[in-house]
């Protein structure tokens, strides 16, 4: 198909397009005359994919083309790939809290990593993120969240298992890739929108209006 | 104790904390002399509670005046209060999708409200939230995650019970209100975090290199 047929599959518009290949983050389509290129299938997946990471994640261009560069390696191990798009995916967010407090998220993510068995990279930003969370909670008084982590953890193991086996279907490596990326970023708001959910059905039991 | 030690006790500026006073975010301290205000522990909550609001939830000002006063309100009833808080949480995202994806989701999502007996209002923005994660799985060719549906809502009911649990137990309606807005913002950097931190040990033991 031809750029306007892909502007118009994909909804996205013609100038956007020549962008994302002006910055190598969709692959040219192929020559069919001097002035003219086709698009494939592949440009159309390639470009959903990029509205995600840009529109639901909040991704900069720079990171989206570093993700995609990993996506594309035949070479890097799948390992990597994963959780170099988790480092692009994790928001870094302020945090106050007392050192005091970090002291002590510390040692209760540590230990509660080790009960777990996680295997987790010391460098990893969710674990700074989990940290400063739970340092928040006690600092704003709401320690008493944090005292059923691992009942949490567990609950957060099952749907990672179904994560996991969803993505692990996935024909092909490349897809395989791509489903981990998409996974990550819309599996999260669905998790807190079922969640909002759940406890508004919950608070109307509880403390509706009857 | 006088503004000053306010600022050091929460790590908020003065000139930040005289702006939430004119903006109403912070009731007046008590006047101990014509030009001399005295601030207490209830100051010194609100303003980490603002500051959890504005830096973690990345809530505008005039919403978390909103949340305060639905807060601060005697008569409104609890539920109604958690509702208004869970309003202006709900992140508003853009999600590109089919009109025929749309209509599947919306579907499916009534069914498994239907299926797990939540009392849910149809005009809750979690809800909309839902319906255009799902559509847009399926946009994206990943349609094969909302096949879990079930299990993800089963998990999460499971969290939502230990929420509940959490803040029922603070001692009065004031604190049990506060718990619930820092227990949404906060329960849900945890529950990603976890979970980011989940997936990548299982991806370390699937596909690392042993």
């Amino acid at each position: 198909m031809r750029i306007g047929e892909l502007s118009k599959a994909t909804d996205v518009p013609v100038p956007t397009i020549k962008y994302y290949l002006r910055e190598g983050l969709l692959p040219a389509g192929e020559l069919s005359s001097p002035n003219q290129a086709s698009y494939g299938e592949t440009h159309v997946r390639r470009l959903r994919l990029i509205r995600a990471l840009i529109e639901l994640a909040q991704v900069p261009v720079a990171t989206v083309k570093e993700i995609l560069e990993s996506l594309d390696s035949d070479t890097e191990p799948l390992h990597e790939q994963i959780g170099r798009a988790h480092r692009a995916l994790t928001p870094t967010r302020r945090l106050t809290s007392t050192d005091e407090a970090r002291a002590a998220a510390t040692a209760q993510v540590t230990e509660l990593i080790e009960r777990r068995g996680w295997t987790v990279e010391p460098e990893a930003p969710a674990l700074a993120t989990l940290v400063d969370t739970i340092a928040a909670m006690q600092t704003l008084g709401q320690g008493h969240l944090s005292e059923y982590l691992d009942t949490y953890a567990e609950a957060v193991e099952k749907f990672t298992e179904l994560d996991i086996a969803a993505v692990s279907a996935r024909p092909t490596r490349d897809q395989l890739a791509e489903s981990v990326v998409i996974g990550t970023i819309l599996g999260e708001t669905l998790i807190s929108s079922l969640r909002l959910l759940a406890q508004e059905s919950i608070s109307a039991k509880r403390w509706g209006r009857g």
